[in-house]
């Protein structure tokens, strides 16, 4: 028999034992942690309609869409005109847009306000590079219906407790809010209509350093002025930010509202330093109020982020529903613990090794269950040709001990692996 | 705002929070004691290879698969002569097409033999109907490596063990052999070319009775002769079994076997009785040996199902890999515990009751994650208007308890609900 082509489909991955046990113990410590905040996990299908996935608020994901084709009479390829006119659904790229549905489609059935937690796979067609895949886990909670900033403080709350329960420490919260982002924009002289790419500049401060931005502001065209009073503003700090938004009713509840959100956490255990950062931007179009992301020391990407999305929900459901999220990146997560050698498996595994030839089945079925009886993992295995190999191999594979079946059951139970006297 | 079309797509569904919580119990208690028993998760990718979804391995599923657009300059919509010329994936439409890819594209990493646990979700494009949805999670235990009777012995002690922890009672396993059905049908003196058909209405005899049985094959033109003998064959039960293998070692070795599986569960603790079943066929093509269903008293329908398939992985892996599995009705199982009331959530459900303009919000965070610290599920919640609505709110969304926030901390705790005294 020749091996056939077994690879996974591009940029897909296999998951072995190893990896899968990592990511189920990550997933059961959210899932816990957040239900003891109330969160209420829901799913929705992996498919969704394709016009819903395209009506502009995935921003670049919407091009990164898997599209699934029409099936029997609906499909008309011959009469193909472009892609719209062959395909009917699409896999969801996120888990912000299908929550917006699901909340307008049950709403009548939730409570208000409704804390939901989602845990699944997203997908998107990006060319497959080193860590990135296009299949990956997405793991957020959310908080609908709620439009004070109890709900930032519960969302900041329930994640950094999460995050350390996940055994992760150091980590650091930076907030702002995107109405501040404006205001400083605007106060600053800069065009409104240029605000989106004044804010992409701004966002690489930490990787450019001061005159790298503005270098690059400068060079984009904009006016010398505005770009020396939005680093001023900035490096004034506090005051800056206060001088900023002073004759803006909307900018300085926000900055008012970000104080007291840093204040709330100084005051309480929670896990993790809160600090605002006027400088963080966040991708996402439809955040509308604040924006937070977690940072982990010595690792140059983010474990978690979100904020306030108020229109999304809305324009979906057909009334205002003000909304607040928050995204634990499941797969960076898994590779921080990963490399941080976090066990995989837990608890004791142990091989029951008999002798097909002689051993009654029945009798190594109930030898193997008294032992599982103490709270043991165990598998019954036919014994090998050569028990020293088997031996290896089995300590290889993560089993920690064995046992030899014999006419009185089990025999003694002996340790396996590196290091152990076998 | 008006509401935009917000149901999920066509044969899809949203899960509500009581309907996940249940499915993650069920999920839990069958990871934990499939874990007991040795068996390893896995995952693999929702999407596939369309040629490897189209191999033949599927049956009627392949005629379902929900097929993905090429993207980018690999697809050519103006010059496409048919579907496979736009397509590069597929959804899967089970779990052991891509179990056998896995097993090929890994065996280097995984251990001889290897159990695998796989729990996750599969397409199919069917005509959806009550109870029947185009994605559904499937829970499939496999036994790769293992030609002997161990295999069969393993699954089906761990999977009783499983249904058992997940409340179900009173079920009852039948065995059969392929090759045992494929010996009673040329015993009789059925055309060897007509087995398939043979097969498929034998395996209506509960449904159509003996007669119902004999009526259909001889409508079909096959040999009263034929008919009379297969039916006499059955109506002698064991007798009758033995008499048609003799002479034919194979199948007389299959039904050494599986008298040999029934006698070691007879002999066992396992839940479940097992009995030898000659009229049990189940469709799948890819069974070559033993095959087993599980019955529920008072439903219609099996929730479980498995068998011995030894030529589908090693057809990719290229070389001899036996295998054997079993599958959870994990559907099944979810609507039949839902039906005998089975508690969605479990533990004590606290809303701590607010005031967003008076309470300071450090102080309600230090009072929640201290009810907390006691093993309550605890959310904060701003007091609305009407409390008494509220209340009532609560309680009908699974609430159990709340306490009203005040300046000492949280107050005491009061029952919600049904027959509480609020």
């Amino acid at each position: 028999m020749a091996k056939r082509q077994t690879a996974p489909a591009r940029g897909m991955r296999d998951l072995l034992p190893a990896e899968v046990a990592l990511r189920q113990r990550c997933e059961q410590v959210i899932r816990e942690r957040y239900a003891a905040f109330g969160y209420e996990a829901i799913e929705t299908p992996a498919l969704e309609h394709i016009e819903l996935l395209t009506g502009g608020q995935g921003g670049e994901n919407e091009k990164l869409i898997f599209k699934v084709l029409k099936r029997g009479e609906k499909l008309d390829l011959a009469g193909a005109v472009d892609e719209s006119s062959v395909v009917d659904f699409g896999l969801r790229y996120d888990l912000t847009v299908p929550l917006a549905r699901y909340y307008a489609n049950n709403q009548g059935q939730l409570p208000a306000p409704f804390k939901a937690l989602q845990i699944g796979p997203v997908w998107r067609a990006e060319r497959p590079q080193k860590g990135r895949y296009r299949q990956f886990t997405q793991c957020d909670i959310d908080l609908l219906g709620e439009a004070s900033l109890a709900a930032e403080l519960d969302l900041l709350a329930a994640t950094t407790a999460t995050l350390s329960d996940l055994g992760l420490s150091g980590f650091s919260v930076r907030i702002n809010d995107r109405r501040l982002l404006s205001r400083l924009v605007a106060a600053a002289g800069f065009d409104a209509s240029t605000e989106g790419a004044v804010l992409i500049s701004l966002d690489k401060l930490d990787k450019l350093g001061r005159e790298g931005v503005a270098a690059e502001l400068s060079a984009a065209g904009h006016a010398e002025s505005a770009v020396q009073t939005l680093l001023g503003i900035l490096d004034d700090g506090e005051a800056g930010l206060r001088r900023a938004v002073a004759g803006c009713e909307t900018s300085a509840a926000a900055l008012a509202d970000l104080l007291r959100l840093g204040e709330a956490f100084a005051g309480s255990s929670a896990g993790g330093a809160v600090s605002l950062d006027p400088t963080l931007v966040r991708g996402m179009g439809y955040y509308t109020g604040t924006i937070f992301e977690v940072g982990l020391p010595g690792y140059g990407f983010s474990v978690a982020g979100g904020g306030r999305y108020d229109e999304l929900v809305g324009a979906l459901a057909g009334r205002s529903v003000p909304a607040c999220g928050f995204s634990i990146g499941f797969e960076r997560v898994v590779l921080v613990l990963g490399e941080q050698g976090a066990p995989t498996r837990t608890g004791e595994r142990v091989a029951l090794l008999f002798d097909p030839q002689k051993d009654g089945s029945a009798a190594v079925l109930e030898a193997a269950a008294r032992l599982r009886g103490e709270g043991r993992c165990v598998s019954a295995l036919a014994l090998k040709k050569s028990m020293g190999r088997q031996l290896d191999d089995l300590a290889q594979h993560g089993f920690t001990a064995f046992c030899r079946f014999d006419a009185t059951g089990a025999g003694e139970l002996r340790p396996l692996g590196a290091g152990k006297d076998v």
